[in-house]
């Protein structure tokens, strides 16, 4: 690694920019780009990518590996998730730390650092998940921001769990609004769910659709409004997650058009997924139970527009994944029993690059939502999420023209099914480079456990 | 009251029409209404209406005699408050009976059924307030309607007293999407508020005005909207009462251009007070203490085009008179603890006509939102509210030309205070009629305790 | 006429009352109404309505008798055509004189004058076109509103016939602003409308469907947007007649919103008809060729919610028949050639009861939209609209039970095809009274040309 | 210019990023950007930039040098005027030519050729007016998108001058839709206004505040939200130049949010000034003239919340200036007889600049409104707008410290006043290259006439 390494002749593309350019890379980071052949570098490491487009590594700002639910744990391991990552074209996870009900945050920021270290392919982030907030809590998120856990999620749905209340959640937007901390909002009104699931379970509907339908949009939008209204009384910002319905991203348009700074993100399971997939038969619709639910078809459209007029910044995975046999299984019978969540940490690139193919998106807002802007919404910009001098050469040679077939087969998730089994896509990752260090080497996999390592953030660099 | 009483050569002004015409009364009902002498009527009683309006008795649909409150009651009874509510030309009264968390609704209404049996003026009925949402109340909502008490309120507020979280909210919704209730919802976020209080006294600001400042117009407008789409989802239609905050009136004009069922009340003292006098010193402030707070001053004008537009559609009092000395009083040096009402029901029926004046709305619609919207609204129709041949002949001879001055030396209120003293106004009640019965004879009290009767209604007649 | 009639037993209804009452009518008025049974009228003759309405007689606000147009003449007279309106339940029209270019409003006026007088069966009124705005024309405005013609019409479409542009249009809102004058808006953009009529017949698109594809909803949207922003300029109300898209009813309710003076009017064929007629085959289509032109049928379910939240106050029929033979027929091969127009003024009163009777608007809306708010809207209430004391005895006689089936077969307007041809609907005209003379008696026609008068109209009485 | 010449030290911002980096500039272009001393680059020059930002040149989108127009001309010639640009850190400008009615594009083009071509200090490109849309000219459009000149300016006021109707609107759209071009629009209804114009001088209203008054925001905000209609109806993008008023940046922000392809620019006079400077005393308004007007100072803060929610995507100058000797003197005693126009290109990129400073937008933004949007909009990226491999070396060194004060003493436009006489920045231009030329060079002109040459552009990068 303390050689040089240039990338020749291939596309670069930023969220601003597309040139053809040569990229040096030294000690881990980008050191200069040039026009292609007008600098005279005699490199260690040649990687040609003509033909190619080189892009920054993903980051992908939410993930869960390893996460305990519903009496089992997500399948993807620090390891496992992050090799599956660099396979995907992704760099940098942000994950969740959990605090536990009666604990400190410091106590489940330990155990996640724990987790996590001398495991990872790639490096890593934490956000810390709140769920119980009182004055310790409070004093402790100011030392968290300090340390680079600049970002804390709350819910408004799993009471019992980690749901807070509002007071609880103003409490904190208030003090982020002071230590610049961002607060990241699981926005589901659970206390109204609560109650249509055991309406439903009563009337004997227990079929994983049924997932989809108590956890209305209509209850995402309203949650989605009363984090905004409460964010605008503390005076903080507020980043909105896995936003599925589009009734949520009227309400997240109509507050940035009031000028407020209020973010939002999708996941790609919403974008090409729909209620269809949790009607499938045989129990099979379990694979896609995640909250917020997969909607109906109609709300795509509303979720793309979204991107393309930034009333949605962030693709993010929310990669959960649970197996089908022995943990998906678990909620036969009761679908409020099924872990929730996806895989889909090695999948996002992919996808996001077939809505260019499919015209959704330009090239550039490709980058700008799966690279850059997670970059500068969670404080690693431009260390992270771009290609320019003194960058971390996080850096994936794209292949644009290459076809694939998703699926469990094939994949590096620690999963017995894929999300998207045969979906066919064009684009392909082929090489990928962490810190100049190449992990993935024309799909094969050339990393270790350990190479990634963790990554403390600013704060949000969208606040200015 | 088995005679003839005959009103001629007024104006008679309804919701919909201004014709002069003599009006003729039999056995306490509207018998006929005709052009001016073309019948052949040899009544008992005539009562000469040249220059005067003739309008239906005022509908006020919310009142608080006797509320306990804050370990203090609202100081006028129901036989000082409905005699004061003669006076001021409202001839009908609904007020809130009160289920106490642990009992039955039947032993709140059967509590203020002993209240007001044998005392009132006027003729009145019950809404329920239901602060325990259980099985049981759920099933004895279905049995209020059938007697008659066919309108249900809820608290998003007073956490631990009446409060109701989402859950139970959604569920008495529900019900009432089956029996035909209304629900009528305070809407303020009382959760998020009660951490502003918490904060504002431990910042050391104790005066009254600090009471307008924590409870925030955005966390009316959040608590207006939440209420909104809980409704949506329950299928259910939604009364806001006492809606103070432009941006609340907003909610409701969205709701309203949905299609949806939602109607908003709003009260004499958002339209014509202010947090100015919130802020009027040596505690005088207190005497202004309601919830939903007093605003500034630049909602008037969005609350008078909301009752123009008709996203507002009803005038209330909602009057809870308690006196400054001694009741006020107990807040000194603790916003919190001030009994939260004002004095209004004598006043509303005047200051509205003042409206009309000031050119704020139209002769008509001072009729609709006072008599004619809050009879329908509550099941009384035609019963209450309008002039027409079998009507209850609740009539009202009001002087458009005399002019008075609101005080507390002259009013007949309960109450050591007047909310508007000083007020010039332009207008008075000259004659009431009760049922046929003249209660106020040119400005002279002529009726009695018990002349007045509880009046069940049917449910909500803007629904079809 | 100069006896006594009384109407007995019905439910009357008018636009803010059902009350059951017996209508005493002397010297062509309503003299009273009364509790059934309780006056001792000894009338000369007998009304029984038990099970049947009694109902205002319908105002329709929109007619074009004898309208010359493309060539050719609206096919019905006022003779013939008001005949039709009583048959219908309609006793009072008001219809379009029109200025031509280069002509006095007087002559037009005159001209019109000279049509109707002696040969209708009810009563009617005058609206004016304005066609050439002019220091001349402007100046007269201000006679006619006096003379009782309240109300003037501009057209944003027809280059070259009824067009004006923005400066004039400007010029006639700021001189009604001053005169109490309201104008009427036919909102299409017609200059870019005519670009698209040229391009459509130069791609050979000849059938009458395109008529609907070239006039498109968003330039009527646009038209409608750009007449309210004028009018706000000139501080004048706004009237917008035949509004059949959905986004210019959001435009209506945009500007409503806003607390503008803006009223929006619909007609039955927008309620009940679309595009699947437009393209009925064999030249079929012509029949429901009309500008604005009928809109594909997503945009009903718009329409009545825009009725329902009174974004929309007024349905009139904009009746302007024209036979399919010999007059439709005209268009053969060029759809720009067909004379637009729609039957309808027989029809409106039944059809708007179907949709009571579907669930669209309740009893109360009905008469309201046809018959209260276009009297008032017009000037002419209560002597129309209503039934009050005072008011003229237009009065029908209506069975709700009734079952006809719509057709040219039988109806009486002077035109060979029913835009509704086979359309069973519940309810039928039984007996209409105009000014208290019987003009449909147990669907008999009694009445004769000449009986209706001209009636001089006030400004318009929404505006206080 | 054949030699090498690296910017040492600087801070290098463009839209997306801010890095400390190396420039290197070969042959007019960026061959190179690497770490700061990590490059064994021995070049000719070197530009010290430490603790300077290094920013791309300015792309001013909008001017009009040697403008005709209301009988004299622009004072600044596009040899005064663009080194003018070039001292105000701006190295690109598109000016209009004009295409005169009756006479073809390829005319107008050829004239604005012949007063541009080697006489510019900087480079040019070119938007073309179009005043007479017919057959002949929208087959000229297509021969001009395919020669460089890639959109089009429409007018919807001055009739008689550049105005277009709404039909010649929608087929230059149409047009556009199919060759790619651009509408930009001058959005005023002109028709109305010159209603306005003419009441207000029969009224003696002549000063120039006057101006302001007639050329009222709701008639801006019409002609926004029609434009925005016809290109809805055509498919084709818009572009809405110079907008001013906050009801417009409202259309603009709806149009935005239904997804559509709406653009709009705004300028420093609107962000900067407002009607209080029309209306200084002693005919001293007129050096404020322009159209569309200066409006009330609370406009200014929606333009800053459009700039910073994207609804206003380009602030250009729309640098049009006369002198107040002579030329704005030919209106007075008749505001309507003033030159339209400010002076602006060597203000805007320091007054943006003083807008970072205040904190109302960052300095990403600062470089993307001014810099990259308006080379993408108008097809000229990333030659121009960036700093990037291959980019051409238009490079401003900017020194954020330094002070200076607007003043018509030391500004180098060639008139005879400042729109911003007086005013203090922080921030100014040290040093500019024009291709690697070096044409300011620490506060020195060392440029030349006929450096700057014509750029043929590609057609807007927006649309993908």
């Amino acid at each position: 690694m303390t050689g040089q390494t240039v990338i020749r002749g291939g596309l670069v593309i930023t969220a601003s920019d597309e040139v053809h350019a040569d990229v040096l890379i030294e000690d881990g980071r980008v050191a200069a780009l040039a026009v292609p052949g007008t600098q005279d570098w005699s490199e260690d490491r040649t990687i040609d990518a003509t033909g190619k487009y080189v892009i920054p590594g993903g980051v992908d700002a939410h993930t869960h590996m390893e996460l305990p639910f519903g009496g089992t744990f997500a399948s993807d391991t620090f390891e496992t998730g992050t090799r599956a990552a660099a396979w995907g074209g992704t760099t940098t996870i942000v994950d969740f730390a959990v605090q536990s009900v009666g604990h400190s945050l410091r106590e489940g920021l330990d155990a996640w650092h724990a987790k996590a270290e001398g495991n990872c392919a790639i490096d890593y982030g934490f956000h810390m998940i709140v769920s119980d907030v009182n004055q310790d809590t409070l004093k402790e998120m100011d030392l968290l921001v300090e340390e680079g856990v600049t970002s804390f999620k709350q819910f408004m749905a799993y009471p019992g769990v980690f749901y807070s209340d509002d007071g609880q959640i103003l409490r904190a937007m208030q003090r982020s609004a002071e230590n610049g901390g961002l607060i990241m909002m699981h926005a589901e009104n659970g206390i109204a769910i609560d109650v249509l699931v055991e309406q439903a379970l009563a009337r004997g509907e227990r079929d994983p659709r049924y997932h989809g339908e108590v956890r209305k949009a209509l209850l995402e939008a309203e949650a989605t409004h009363r984090a905004i209204r409460l964010a605008q009384v503390a005076g903080a910002p507020l980043y909105v997650v896995h936003v599925s319905a589009m009734e949520a991203v009227a309400e997240l348009a109509r507050a940035r058009d009031e000028g407020l700074n209020v973010f939002g993100e999708t996941c790609p399971q919403y974008l090409f997924l729909s209620t269809d997939n949790l009607a499938e038969p045989d129990f099979e619709g379990a694979k896609y139970v995640c909250s917020t639910p997969l909607r109906p078809r109609e709300h795509q459209a509303q979720l793309w527009k979204g991107l393309r007029t930034n009333d949605l910044q962030v693709v993010s995975t929310d990669h959960c994944p649970f197996c089908f046999v022995g943990q998906k299984e678990l909620g036969r019978g009761d679908f409020s029993k099924i872990p929730n969540g996806l895989p889909g940490v090695e999948n996002r690139m992919d996808l996001l690059h077939q809505a260019v193919v499919d015209g959704h998106i330009s090239r550039r807002r490709w980058i700008e939502i799966a690279c850059a802007t997670p970059a500068r919404m969670f404080g690693m910009y431009p260390k992270k999420g771009t290609i320019a001098p003194g960058s971390d050469a996080d850096i994936v040679i794209y292949d644009p023209q290459a076809e694939q077939v998703m699926s469990a087969e094939t994949h590096h998730m620690n999963v017995d099914y894929s999300a998207y089994e045969g979906k066919r896509t064009t684009g392909r990752v082929e090489t990928v480079l962490s810190r100049g260090e190449v992990v993935i080497s024309e799909r094969e996999y050339t990393g270790r456990a350990g190479h990634g390592v963790y990554t403390p953030r600013s704060t949000c660099q969208y606040l200015n």
